[in-house]
């Protein structure tokens, strides 16, 4: 709901900062310092929004500060009120109550109040007392205890982004990798021409070519894996400068430790805190595990569009499956679509890395302030390329077939397999067939009969394009 | 609404298309192809759809159309059903019924579609006719009547970013332009002490300093104008592949001029259709025009929150204006988040700038298939820059005070002035001044005095940052 | 030569500057401050020196200066021996005398000061002085007199762009466009499939196909030529910060009009010298009109490879001149090597754009510290993509041959041609033809002739791919 | 020597490729297919040569097939002497028989040849052989044994990254890191203002900012060293299309191992070809890291020359030394030019990855044609980031002091020590205070002791910044 909407309202009550007093909808649970943002910063509209994953994580922190507070002297009433209230943020049930867009403050700190605000509320509501009222539970005392927005938003930024990478991106990924390396075991006996320089070479099986993309995709995700270690670390106990002023000696561990059984992720406070704060360089470089994955994700699919091409005038190797009507009156006009929603992603992606690595490079002094427009690029980069990957897989993968009789019949068009006859005819008279067959438009076999050098039996003998798929046995 | 709340709605109608029937809501205007995209493409979710803008220029195209091929024997009554729905869509009021993620083929044929179902159901209905019976109002045969998805979606493109441009992004930078101006203005006798390197300088006014912010502006004004021309050529009348099969010899050049009636722009028919459906490089260009506004705003905010910050122990030149509760305890501590938000924004323009190139860059014969990304990306890049530039203005820059105080005391402090002294009592003297000073942490005056070099009154008679300010009056 | 090739040079003269006195090869013009920055910054090597465009701009700069300076005051034996010295600098035969790297102090005043001292002291031998001496021809005071680094370089930049821009850069890109105009017009009249998605679609002519990569460069040339305007101001006359101090009153105009006499550009003093100084938008617009064209050239030299696929197995529309052996067996296997070169060289354009805008966008108060990084990518962008459309033209357009055969026979395979027996046979036996055409593997009017629905004749007679290449004409 | 001055030069002998005869320089080893390439690639000149590193690396490999191609039947005599020729690349002494640059074909083809040639001529000159007579050393048959251009390269590439990085970038990286390190433990007591939103804010040591560069730094190395698994396996063995055809079983496996001797990096054969030889995302990955190590160079640079920013009107906590002029007039005037290089060559390392990031993912079918290009990005990017480590290490971190007396007395003007007397005087009071002393201008103690709340004493006990650096002791 835009400012503008809530103006348009009926019924609102007041909620108070050091600023004065404000209208709140009264049937949502933020506060002043909410209210105040949408009015301050009316940029982009409800589609730029902080991303759902950030305020779960968010949910996550605030529960499991409470549940360390409570170790560290919280009236259990006060704690255990927002630990269900922020069981609510973390199940997804108050997701309207966080209408803030990422252009804000640069710290994220009204995203923090927005949190704080809303699960005070919740929690006073839940204990029996007046929204606004910030009593028994404040936002700040309470929700915010021995924590600083410095603090919890590089927390949240961390634990949003390893959770969705477990949850979402590395499970896309490996499912769009098993559907490829079930292809390739599917299409390990159909051998085809190499194209390199997009020109003839010599054959490979087209299981080979997919195990290509099986690799690539492989690779992928333990480089997505090799950047988890510095994003399981936690900013959480900086506070405000990453000292850890005002808050307790072990709250960081414990709070690490309390997130850590929550996600079953192996978070762990940070070794230092005024590099958790002032520099995001684990988001850049997690950022940068899906940059490569972009890369290949371009290269797979714009392969499969190009093999997929025709049905008569491209190079027809694959048959894609039709998901929707390509044309009207062509039948086999099957457009790539899925193709291409998988390299627009790509495109997105890599454009975010150049958002993130512009963000990360620009913090000053004891504070990064571009936490906002970080986290959402990368939350955006996780689920467009899960999202993709699974599209992709289900809609385009799993049902590509072989177009064999294509594949066979330009593999055995192909002049490059005169290779095979070196060792037969010599080098001189093999290539005397191929510029034959090339500038007559012939077969090789027509060229070498029609040349006298061989006849069609040993021509089939010994061009066997099978015993071109690897390097020759050694003897020793 | 995505793809899963459709099936937990509890009315819908049969839509079909060349594949087969489908069910629709009851209450939503799109048909069978819209529906089967929803399906095949679950990527990003609803923050992802078709930007508006984009929406309400198909809605202005279908309405150009319509007029026009009236004009070539398209039954009024049907053709004026279409404009009036063609309407609805341009003022908005369908919004709702277009559903569709950027994500999808890369042509927006499935928006195309989603269009042509939105205003033939709706155009039915002005009828009286039966939503999904395709009577008397064909989404193919009537509203894409002379069309294609090929060239309507960049027709398309090319309206609502020159749209937004003129109404949205120009004005915008014109408001923060001439607040910055009157900044200038008001500061134009303020004078400070220059850095360059980050180092003590030479002085000049804070009117000055502010004047190269505006320069950059009006020079971005005119960058993003210098680009329009490309834009306002129109892709439409190359139908499949440039070529204009299907169409009718005229429609191109009416079709544009209709547009530009309607949006009171120069729109005209492009002069190549096979360059207007393979390449977007007019959106790649106009977007490197945003791209410079990102690099000229981010060095504007940047200084503005330097100069501003403190308020003991930064520059301190400017006082920001206090928005929201900075910190609860120190008073001054105005955290400069409208530039954080600013700063944020350009990061997100200059990536969207990569992926503007990587999509422009990747076209292949006769259609580039990055659509959507691109003018998503460049629609974005133009709110963003625009509602930032607006809120810069309102919450920022006009309430800039000069802290006069602060900035007298430290360019009295500087040793820069030093300069001044030259042709009075020798370079080698001055120098010495100001070693004295520096080593001695003593102001210029002082050093020169107990040097013995000069009195108090010629120091201040001759050391006058005023004059400082220009170059040397010429006696020719 | 490195820092370290000079300690085992032979022969030293001495040179001074603040610092104290430093060793300089005894046959280089370079004095101290020159000799200082190589031994302080030892970054990059050889490859990484200020680009001979940049060192000319300044001799041209130096030149205009003293030609003014002798106007207000100047020394005329002075005054003339700098402006034969710059001439030398111009004509390029002293640049073994500039061996700093671009990794240097950010406003490039250390190649400002090594072109002061290598012109004064390349003077001083001309008017038979002693080298080092600074005597009669001092580097600060005669040949820097009236200005600043922190004005001449950037005038030198933008000097330095706009020559290369319109001697190298437009001219390349011309010629390109024109040669493939000159192929459009040859091929006319082939009739070829068209291709959307990367599949079969309606047809169109070679000719036609090559007019829009005409169009995209005809537009590449107008957006350079757009950005040209920021670009002919020129920041000198603003001295240290902006505001000209220690520079005389009508010097900037009158240096601007001598270096547009010099060069046959209209150069003009910039408006505003603050921003001039602090900000370099206009390499940042203008580089931004070079990452189009490099989109464009990587669409254009894609496209031309992959329609040159094959020779079997690809598309094979193309056959490209084969400039270097292939592969020494297969006749016909004829790389797309320049093709490679030019989108690579496209890659680094584009990079070069993400490092311009950072740059770009890092300036500080007075001073933007980016100068040489900026320069550098600006000249190579310009260089490589000027070499590179002159060795795509030469060594690939101009010998590109239509393969007729193979574009008439799979365009008469197409299917889509069967859109032209709507009007006889009606849309459902058109649809049915292609149907059985495609599941068949047969040709379109083998299909229609065994359903019995029309004779050779007839196929012959409607289905005439000539006349599907354009609108319908209007009767009215 | 460009293709220009080859035709200036006086002697050359003929040397001829399958394309005819050429002549080439007689004082030059490299033949006919290096010479054809040099006239075919008239782009760039000079500077943009095939990096040394890549070379090098190339002697490795042809060294390491030498010797592993004598196990399977390689004349020893030709196999020794093509030992010792590829010694001699790799020692540097052949670095001028290497004129090609690399916008050249894609597959890096010509260099492959270039190293072939070269190494063939001089090994036949060892032999006392005839340059050009490829007797008794052949450049394919002998020097390319077992090996094509398009495992040749990306095996060169992989080899060369992995030796700069383990012997150029590591070492640099950690003597930076360990030099901050130092200045971390020198300034370890001194308490400074702590800044975020560029805003006062609470204290924090020196050390403690410095330690959190450190801790960047630290991350930095591992960044890169995560990366390395994927840059040790080799494409060698891949031949033309990753099937391994004309290579022999166990030849990669057996060169991946000499190679690994040869350079002490445990390289290992690829586990997938295709892959190896299709997608180079192994070097994207890579960039990647360096990418961050960019970012964080960035902020750690800037950082210093901010705190470093004065004499007299900027922060002026850190006093950096003083390396050239930086005015004449006025001492103290150091510019942070050891920054500014720094933070160029960021921008430069940011820009490659684009360029990188680009040429990665526009690979097709079975080869990626951007390699030169790639690998010239990355080299250049671990060259200057070493270099400027290793300069901005020696002139200016290890030369940074603090400015004591400075940040010692901004910091205690500050008002942000206020939170130390909530609990003496309360918040209410303890606001006051603060209110008072930032609209008076006076110190929080004058302010504290008008208003009668405490006196000098109590102030001094109660207001200790040294208490202010860590979290509350816990008493649990």
């Amino acid at each position: 709901m835009s400012a503008k909407d809530q103006i348009q309202a009926q019924n609102y009550r007041e909620e108070a900062d050091t600023f004065g007093i404000l209208q709140v909808p009264a049937d949502r649970y933020w506060g002043a310092q909410t209210q105040r943002s949408l009015q301050n910063f009316d940029i982009g509209g409800v589609t730029e929004r902080m991303p759902e994953p950030l305020i779960k994580a968010f949910g996550i922190l605030k529960r499991a500060a409470a549940q360390v507070n409570m170790t560290y002297g919280l009236d259990p009433n006060v704690g255990y009120a927002i630990f269900k209230a922020a069981n609510e943020v973390i199940e997804g049930k108050l997701f309207d109550h966080f209408p803030l867009v990422i252009w804000q403050t640069g710290s994220g700190t009204q995203t923090n109040m927005n949190v704080n605000e809303v699960i005070s509320n919740r929690a006073i509501e839940l204990l029996g007392g007046e929204l606004g009222s910030k009593k028994p539970v404040h936002p700040n005392d309470h929700v915010n205890m021995s924590q600083s927005s410095n603090d919890t938003f590089p927390t949240a930024m961390h634990v949003a982004a390893a959770i969705e990478i477990n949850q979402q991106l590395i499970p896309a990924i490996t499912l769009l990798r098993d559907a490829i390396q079930a292809k390739s075991d599917e299409f390990k006996d159909i051998i085809k021409i190499g194209r390199t320089h997009l020109q003839d070479a010599t054959p490979l099986t087209l299981g080979q070519e997919f195990s290509g993309y099986v690799q690539q995709l492989t690779y992928g995700i333990a480089r997505v894996q090799a950047t988890l270690p510095r994003l399981y670390n936690l900013a959480q106990g900086g506070t405000a400068v990453g000292t850890g002023l005002n808050t307790r000696e072990g709250f960081d561990v414990k709070v690490a430790e309390v997130i850590a059984k929550i996600t079953h992720l192996p978070f762990k406070t940070a070794p230092n805190k005024f590099e958790a704060l002032a520099a995001h360089d684990a988001i850049v470089e997690s950022h940068g595990s899906l940059n490569v994955l972009a890369v290949s994700l371009m290269k797979i699919a714009n392969d499969i569009r190009f093999l997929g091409s025709g049905p008569r005038c491209g190079l027809g190797e694959l048959n894609l499956p039709e998901n929707e009507p390509g044309s009207s009156i062509m039948p086999g006009k099957v457009n790539p679509t899925q193709c291409e929603a998988m390299t627009m992603v790509c495109a997105q992606v890599m454009g975010n890395n150049t958002t993130i690595s512009i963000a990360g490079s620009n913090g000053h002094f004891e504070l990064n302030v571009f936490k906002p427009v970080m986290i959402k690029s990368m939350i955006q980069s996780i689920r467009l390329l899960s999202d993709a990957c699974v599209s992709f897989t289900k809609n385009c993968v799993v049902g590509i077939e072989a177009n064999e009789k294509k594949i066979n019949a330009i593999m055995n068009e192909s002049l490059m397999l005169v290779t095979a006859l070196n060792p037969h005819i010599g080098y001189d008279n093999a290539a005397k067939c191929a510029k034959k067959a090339h500038k007559e438009g012939t077969t090789l076999m027509e060229a070498a009969i029609s040349l006298g050098l061989l006849n069609e039996d040993q021509f089939k003998e010994w061009v066997r394009p099978e015993l071109m798929l690897g390097p020759t046995k050694s003897a020793q």
